[in-house]
């Protein structure tokens, strides 16, 4: 419970009514149901809500137009503002510290200060987990694994053997960091090969030989990695992600490959394997990147794209194959013209046949 | 074991033959081996089987034609029929009753009769588990959690604290309901507002801030949800899949999504934040829908679609960016014509031409 | 630790320089440090940093011109070796042998010799497990299960009842063998088989009946499956997935699919219900295969693809829709062309008009 008071204070609101109202939760406009609820206001189309007079506090964007006499709190940047609420409002995943007495950790790893290691979750020789940490439930961290201070781990999360993960990262249910890549070879040259030279298929993958992955996956300081992700460790070298960099659901990341800093990676996204991708650079949701691309530094990917080749740092991508979103935006122009530009030489050809036919007609006529 | 009279009896088919027989096994027509298997004919295609007298007993669609003497039901239709023999023949999960003394239960939380908690299960504090739910193992059900009655959890599901799961909800192995939603914003407009604006990267994704989220999971009665598929908690309010929805595996459904009722959603599609779907909907295999869009009632989505705008009820949509299933096909025709009709405009000119030339010689020839 | 001599004798490369090294790390050429890594050149542009001088022993494929003074081993397929450089140097994941005190083995289950089944697993009734499998943690075999020898199952894997795993099978983190197949009729004809039909949504799935999955899924020898793939059991048969076949991360494989041998599927993949692969076939990343169709024997896939019916053997595919990649390239040539085309034209009928016009002035002019 804060008061509207404190909260327009922690979101450098402008506050216009009763400083003094407790608030318990905050809540999208159309939920807002007592005394006690402060609406969120993100949108205008939202801000309609207010003139119903069922809304007793809301956060509202400055600037947008409303009947309310609420208490209000008014904002410059209000998805910012969200985030500020929701670390005041913030409610920290069940993990009570200590280590429970079914989990499994190896005397030869080491634990820091104020650990929560749940149900079910094992630790394998000589690793070590930093202060702070958290492991929610069924979590497994293999062999000479180091984890930092104040990481959590949700439920599910399966670390494997030699991999490192920083400081303050999140890593949502199910999330596997280091599984094995995808990495095989044909002792001859095999059919992706003959299709790559020829254009054809006319060699074939009469055997597949496994290379293994002996390298590891590095998670830098403030990464976050959504539910389901998956991230191979690199075959000799390294997987790494880039601090500040947050991952969201079901994502594929190959082996060797290199992310930024700061990236924003969409859901169902597939990094094929060594492909590097920039600082800050944002990919859209299912979009695709093959192996051994570069996408450079603030590029963002629309989602669905294609990528078929090294992307230029600051460049907008779009389409499947992806080219820059101005191309893509004239080839559809063009591309919608077609049709018509088609009916116009019809047309006028048929005007000139007109002409030429008056003007002399033909034989048998 | 049932006899073929009984099964005629169940699914509601015309018996032809002996109905004292006792039947093991439903299989395809290309398994059948004995005497008490019961071959299921689906398609034409394999009712050609029929004729080869390798097979004693067989489900037929009425009208089909076959020549063979093995004994017969026949229905009118089959899928459903194959639904009703499936139950009939179902062979439930191992999950015996009981609390495993490998599980961890918070002293908290209630457990209803005739449960079923599998090893290295655990549940914590406050949360409810009604009457006769399985939860088969390596489960994790968090704080402040409540399911309903006849409700399986498949081994590795995670549910996240607050969430609410209704009664007989089917869950697959290693689902993940109530990971934290992917947002984010930037302190200052960022590189993805920009190319919005402008259709260029002008600002950089410096500072990236986390939003927290609040909110909660809600899967109402009857809903199943496939192998691996994520659902993020709501920022600030719930993230809802309606009664009877299907949802397939690897899905990953994005924070405050709301899924009408009787929804099927088939594998790797991505719900994208705030989208709405409506009631009975059909969304195909690894089709896209962007944050904040709607999708009507008893829209169908043929797999593999780019949804990019909102889409009305009762409509067919397929392609990337996807449009309406009739548009799709007419200009895909008006576009397969584009080279013939260049073709002829390229011949009557050139007839035009001819003409021209004959009548006014060009000067010099 | 060994010798370059041994190194070279086991790839079968040509030593130049001194076979007494002992070599602790295998690495990429810019990772090389000390007298003890072996550099791994695998392209012209890693082999530029070998004129560095600061590589002191390196793997290098025949023909390729440097002037390092380093410890060469010459090579003629270096994919080929750096397969079999990891087997060398193949760091096994931590899985020692026995069975762990927290580990739930059902009496009735058979353990073969030198098992290791570590903290967290579980065995269902009747399974048997061959000898020498590892059970790293946190994995759930169901009942009636049957694992063949030499068998690696990582962290969080969970296998249904009645499914079978072969022998030399390698099993991702958090992979999921036998969820339940997404297979639902309606009453009555629903909205796709009205689209179907008539292209447009004039029915409606009012009521969804499940059709249970009593099959299983069978994986024959020497499988590898990624971290966080779903392989559905059958309906009432089997979901095979052949000898020798590869499986990437976060793919899916629907129930009753059939996957020959040998073939490699990369990650996100979605292949629909009863499909079937011949052998030897190769899907790119994030490819879909729709219910029953079937792809041929020695396929390649481009990634990306959205095949929409059968694909013979030895055919490569490309596009959304999918067609062979020799019509793909005519069609796209001839696309990029049809601007300029018409442009042409336009100039053509420009040309016919102005002479007409000069010879025949438009009256009033």
């Amino acid at each position: 419970m804060k008061t509207l008071g404190e909260i327009a204070a922690f979101v450098g609101g402008e506050l216009r009514g009763d400083a003094s109202v407790w608030i318990a939760r905050i809540v999208h406009p159309s939920a807002a149901k007592g005394k006690s609820d402060l609406a969120f206001v993100l949108s205008e189309k939202a801000a309609a809500l207010l003139n119903d007079g069922q809304i007793a506090n809301a956060i509202v964007p400055a600037g947008v137009e409303h009947s309310s006499s609420a208490n209000l709190i008014l904002v410059s940047r209000p998805r910012l503002v969200l985030a500020q609420l929701t670390e005041l409002f913030e409610r920290p995943v069940h993990a009570p510290p200590g280590i429970n007495h079914l989990a499994e950790i190896d005397p030869t790893a080491r634990l820091g200060q104020n650990v929560a290691i749940g149900p079910f979750c094992s630790i394998g020789p000589n690793s070590v987990v930093g202060d702070n940490c958290r492991l929610v439930s069924n979590v497994t961290i293999g062999a000479n694994v180091l984890i930092g201070t104040d990481t959590l781990l949700h439920a599910g999360v399966r670390v494997g053997d030699r991999c490192e993960i920083g400081n303050r990262v999140i890593v949502q249910p199910n999330v596997v960091i280091g599984g094995d890549g995808f990495a095989f070879v044909t002792r001859e040259p095999g059919s992706v090969e003959s299709v790559r030279q020829t254009g054809e298929v006319k060699s074939f993958n009469n055997e597949v030989v496994r290379i293994h992955s002996i390298g590891n996956v590095i998670v830098e300081d403030d990464v976050e990695i959504g539910a389901g992700t998956c991230i191979d460790r690199g075959t000799l070298g390294e997987t790494r992600i880039g601090k500040g960099t947050k991952l969201d659901n079901l994502i594929q990341v190959g082996h060797n490959v290199t992310i930024g800093e700061n990236c924003l990676i969409v859901s169902q996204v597939g990094l094929g394997g060594s492909s590097k991708i920039g600082h800050r650079s944002v990919i859209g949701g299912q979009s695709g990147v093959p192996d051994h691309v570069t996408i450079g530094n603030d590029a963002v990917i629309h989602a669905g794209s294609g990528i078929t080749g090294h992307v230029p740092s600051k460049t907008a991508m779009i389409g499947i194959p992806a080219v820059p979103l101005r191309e893509f935006m004239e080839r559809e122009v063009k591309m919608r013209r077609l049709p018509n530009l088609i009916r116009e030489l019809k047309q006028q050809i048929g005007t000139l046949s007109d002409k030429l036919n008056s003007l002399f007609p033909p034989q048998g006529s």
